[in-house]
């Protein structure tokens, strides 16, 4: 990189101001759900720490079609990493994203400068795949971060004021008509969603509108849905969601969408404006590992070292967390799930691991411990399948659901508020957050780029 | 207006939708404080009421800082407008931007056709006045609308984030200058929610940065702050400042402003990323109403009708309230203050008024009752004039203050989260949202119109 194209460049830019010590550094990337548990566990009187992300804050994914269906505000749900940070010394945060990785030099770089490293930990989760088809990446709406959350509230809203001004038309339907594709846990949840508005919301703030034309859609490729929990849980999720109106797809593949025409693999076609992709996902990889890759994703051994290409040896100082990482184990033998539990615990699990290292104790290999899924579909209805074949489902399911997922989100402020949420949209049948406060378009890797380059 | 230049346009443009009745229809521009007020008032059994906005929610200027500072999330200042309106048969809602009127016609025109209206209520509220500096347009944050709130919180923290990348350097200084333009309660109450942030939330979040560098100037061209309230509230409220280490400047103007450099009219250079101008307002004028203005403003008579030019006499059909307007009383001979609660009671009288006129009751003129006027400046330190020459600082006027802002909020969820935040930052010393999820940069024009266009 040629630092003197990047204008006042006047600071010492191969530590990103980062001091030196006598301790060794372990660089972590990601600040999602294995990188925070990882800097939670590890002692930072043995190791330094610089951890980076392109935002500066970490986000519960699991409540983001919560926040593109007016039901949460997008600060209850994340976190601001430095707030994680600050509890610790020698532990630092750059909102920088790392661009490619040197295992010669054992430098990460960034659009800054760079930083070397003793030990390098990728932890930098997993993109929106839509699978090569340029169409559906131009058209559909993901939902992997908050600005796709925020743009698709904005798109929902901005949708029935329109639906209301062309009131008598046949652009009504289309308007009106919302396809969901992939039936795991985002996908069954959000079209819960869209199928809850539609009874309890809706109606009451466009009395205009005729809703019985509004249709919901949910599209799964395989015979279920959420086809990683037990059959019984895909088997009501199902008819959960088909009494609430939501037309179900199974077996059924989008060939394609123009951002009008939905076209199925039966030849069958929906006219919509909004689809929304929720059907599968590819690991961050970080450019400059020559690692051994399975299904995307870096091939980690029992301790979560990289391989190197041939997955006859490892790394000894590489390491991936979570979904940008394959791990098996005899339970997995298709590698462990892409799921935030994987992440947690395994962040967890090296953090500790590192700090025993430095102590020279023996380290363990890694185990997961499957505490259960679960998946809401709405108003007292959810699925969970817990350890011991222990299943829940309607309204224990759903008070479960709630718990755990309060239990999960950084911060009492945040849990706070979202319980306090909850209560209110249980009680009032209500969505509070309706506002459009930005045009419908895809434009947050703009929207990404921009940030950075005004850290310039 | 070519309709043919829109598309698909094949609904009836003439009445956006609107059913005709028998009953009179009032069209409202503007869904802040009087136009929610007055919809709430109007009873809608002796009239048809037409609501139309640019954004589908309701604003709550004066909390508008503390979106800002990282203190509140918009969407708990804000009113989904429908919602407000839901309550009512035969009221309605059009989210869409009145371009002009035709008093003779008695239409209101939108980019998506027109209305036709028996009584027209202007209600359009206030924007930022940059006094024709074109320079201090293109660069100096404003503080009038959710999206400016939230460009200036990512303006700060991306500001901050680079600065610790600085580290070292000169940049640091100006990166760390924030200066606010104009000493009325917004100009105070950013000042000292900087200042704030400066004391007990920065310094935990960038241990590295040296804080102390950290300076914040407020501008104001008269002799004291706060020049609409009382000379002790206003001395108050400067010595607050001062002594939370805020550099108040009295008599001081700012000549210019290139994104770097301030120029004071003293000829003083401040080096700045960041200018808050909160100088001065001016009205919504809508296009078309050939009125008498005065200071820029409708002016109305006692009746808040609007006066034609020359002053002689009124448009019997046509009110303007608020901001937009401008009211001589004995009190106030240079009008009626530009603050909400004017704005409040004279939409609610007009209500009021309407409903006695259908029954043919008589109508009385509208008096402006002062129940007096706060500003908060940060912990326990806030002003209050009330009526009988009360006055409350420090502590009870920083509660009476919390209390009187709860109180107008609209909503109970909007009440219930703002003191659930505000709770948590002052036994915590904390501000929870520090999200950055939007480059800063001044695109909300672009935004409104963008918004506006995808209606069509």
């Amino acid at each position: 990189m040629n630092h003197s194209q990047t204008g006042n460049f006047n600071f010492e830019p191969d530590n990103l101001s980062i001091p030196s010590t006598h301790k060794k550094r372990i660089v972590i990337i990601g600040g999602g759900f294995a990188g925070i548990n990882f800097v939670e566990k590890i002692n930072t009187k043995l190791y330094q720490v610089v951890l980076f992300d392109r935002y500066n804050y970490h986000t519960f994914q699991p409540l983001l079609y919560q926040v593109a269906t007016a039901g949460l505000e997008p600060d209850s749900i994340c976190g601001p990493l430095r707030k994680v940070c600050k509890s610790k010394k020698d532990l630092y945060f750059r909102m920088l994203k790392v661009q490619r990785v040197d295992t010669k030099e054992k430098r990460v770089h960034t659009l800054l400068g760079s930083l070397e490293y003793d030990y390098l930990i990728i932890a930098t989760g997993a993109k929106t795949n839509y699978f090569g088809n340029d169409n559906i990446e131009k058209h559909a709406f993901p939902l992997k971060q908050v600005v796709h959350a925020l743009e698709l509230r904005s798109q929902l809203f901005q949708l029935f004021e329109k639906a209301e001004l062309r009131r008598g038309t046949d652009e009504v339907d289309r308007l009106l008509t919302f396809v969901i594709v992939g039936g795991g846990p985002t996908g069954v949840e959000m079209a819960g969603a869209l199928a809850e508005m539609k009874k309890h919301v809706l109606p009451h703030d466009y009395p205009e509108i005729d809703f019985t034309k509004m249709k919901v859609y949910l599209l799964e490729g395989v015979d279920r849905l959420l086809p990683a929990m037990s059959e019984s849980s895909s088997e009501s999720s199902r008819k959960y969601l088909e009494s609430m109106g939501v037309d179900v797809r199974l077996n059924t593949f989008m060939k394609d969408y123009d951002g009008r025409t939905v076209v199925l693999d039966n030849g069958e076609e929906i006219l919509t404006d909004t689809v929304v992709w929720a059907a599968g996902v590819k690991s961050n990889i970080i450019d400059g590992i020559d690692a051994d890759l399975n299904k995307g994703r870096f091939h980690v051994d029992e301790y979560n070292r990289v391989y190197a290409p041939g997955n006859q040896s490892v790394y000894e100082n590489i390491y991936a967390l979570g979904d940008v990482a394959f791990q098996f184990s005899e339970q997995y033998p298709n590698g462990l799930p892409g799921v935030a539990p994987v992440a947690i615990q395994q962040g967890d699990y090296l953090g500790k691991s590192f700090n025993r290292i430095a102590k020279n104790k023996e380290v363990r290999p890694f185990n997961y411990l499957d505490k259960g899924t679960m998946a809401t579909v709405g108003r007292n209805k959810a699925v969970a399948d817990l350890p011991l074949n222990i299943r829940f489902s309607g309204f224990i399911g759903w008070v479960t659901w709630m718990f755990v997922h309060l239990m999960y989100l950084i911060g009492f402020r945040n849990k706070l508020v979202v319980f306090v949420n909850w209560l209110w949209s249980y009680l009032n049948y209500d969505r509070g957050i309706r506002l459009i406060i930005r045009p419908a378009q895809k434009n947050w890797e703009e929207t990404d780029e921009l940030i950075e380059k005004s850290l310039q």
